[in-house]
């Protein structure tokens, strides 16, 4: 679990509460409001899942080690850029990545807008809580509760003992036996292995003049979505770390 | 969704919420304390529900017209006298008392100690919320959540634009044709249709000299949950009503 600068030190303490609840334990806290975030911590009763919490300056580096990243929000004000599922219909795809044994963030973003565009662009997913039109923006502690049930109850993930795995990868997306050797052992890009990609790619699109420099935020936000929509498998990602080295090496040397 | 004795306005405010965000309207509220139940109402941003909820004195009251009374509550201290569901393998028993025309009521009780037992006598199922075993107990504006959205999504009570329905009752129990002859526009017995025929019981038994004088609380208590066990149905509600009646006035006829 994953809050993006949450603020009001209720909310925060009613997440960790949830958590404890449906038994998760890694929470992970992303540019939170300093004395709200210490409020929280050190309020009666709170569960020691807050005591542990990871406390990190980036959205990019909370997720560091996740295969999966589930974004959560309303799509009243905006046109999702990755598949939205509905959490009540989010099993299958959890399943199977837990169960591969990828490793599964769910980002909450904060209170008042929830998650930005670029909050969004680190997820593979975006999950719609299945709220009535009329009154469609939930509380956070209670929308967390409501996915950490389903996660639970549904998917199982939390006997475990942790709202993430840490066993191998084993994607069941078709490829072919020669192109692709597939190592049941071998896990899955995570969330850094990608930015380590699109760092190169990146520098290669620079190197290579593909773009005006104006473009290049664009661009990176884009290479964000597209690297996450592509689901990767290991040797994917070693290849193409392989060719844009080398590109970039070509790239590199004076033309004379 | 009914409230018994909520003590903390924000906790009224979060259930309040959650009503809202899975297209809930009808709040009844047990005798609240009265500062707190004035100012959850007069919040800033309370949803419309707040200002239209009943309020009663009794539990009873609040349950008149409902068939089916679901509980809930952890389970830590107390065995539960009634049937046990999980609420994720709650669907299929509200959605035929659903279908079928009944009026299903969700009681929560007062944050501190939950339901009573007596409160638990007026519930025909107690709802098991499946928490971690070291951290069982919910915060009530979470679990109302859980609650509401699996009603909402995995029921689709909420689509009625209400938490009860409103047409008649066709229970699936098998009857003999002759015997019970069924009626499918004639609704199951409402709470108070029971409380009605337990208070026609309890006449009988005291007219009878059935129990001692200090049985009596515990055998009121015991009716109650029996003649909810049962499941009767209008014709063995209406049956069991004419009988008790005939055997008080028998009893009641001075014996010469």
């Amino acid at each position: 679990m994953v809050l993006v600068s949450p603020r009001n030190p209720l909310n925060i303490g009613a997440v960790a509460r949830a958590m404890a609840n449906f038994g998760f334990s890694r929470l992970s806290v992303v540019s939170p409001y300093e004395p709200h975030w210490r409020e929280a911590r050190s309020a009666v009763g709170a569960p020691q899942l807050l005591a542990n919490a990871q406390q990190t300056t980036s959205l990019a580096d909370a997720l560091r080690d996740c295969t999966l990243v589930l974004g959560t929000g309303t799509l009243t004000h905006r046109k999702a850029e990755q598949p939205v599922v509905r959490l009540d219909e989010l099993a299958p795809l959890v399943e199977r990545e837990f169960h591969g044994g990828g490793q599964i963030a769910v980002v909450f973003g904060p209170e008042k807008h929830g998650l930005t565009r670029e909050d969004l662009s680190y997820c593979h997913v975006l999950v719609e809580i299945p709220t009535d039109v009329h009154q469609p923006s939930m509380n956070l502690g209670q929308a967390a509760a409501v996915c950490l049930y389903e996660l639970a109850t549904r998917i199982g993930l939390s006997t475990a003992g942790s709202g993430t795995a840490e066993d191998r990868i084993n994607r069941d997306t078709p490829v072919t036996e020669t192109e692709h050797p597939r190592n049941a052992s071998e896990a899955a890009p995570t969330s850094a292995n990608l930015d380590i990609l699109a760092g190169l790619i990146e520098e290669a699109m620079v190197a290579a003049k593909y773009s005006p420099q104006m473009m290049q935020q664009a661009n990176q936000h884009d290479l964000r979505l597209m690297l996450r929509r592509l689901h990767l498998n290991a040797a994917d990602n070693r290849r193409a770390l392989g060719l844009f080295r080398r590109i970039l090496t070509r790239l590199r040397i004076p033309q004379s």
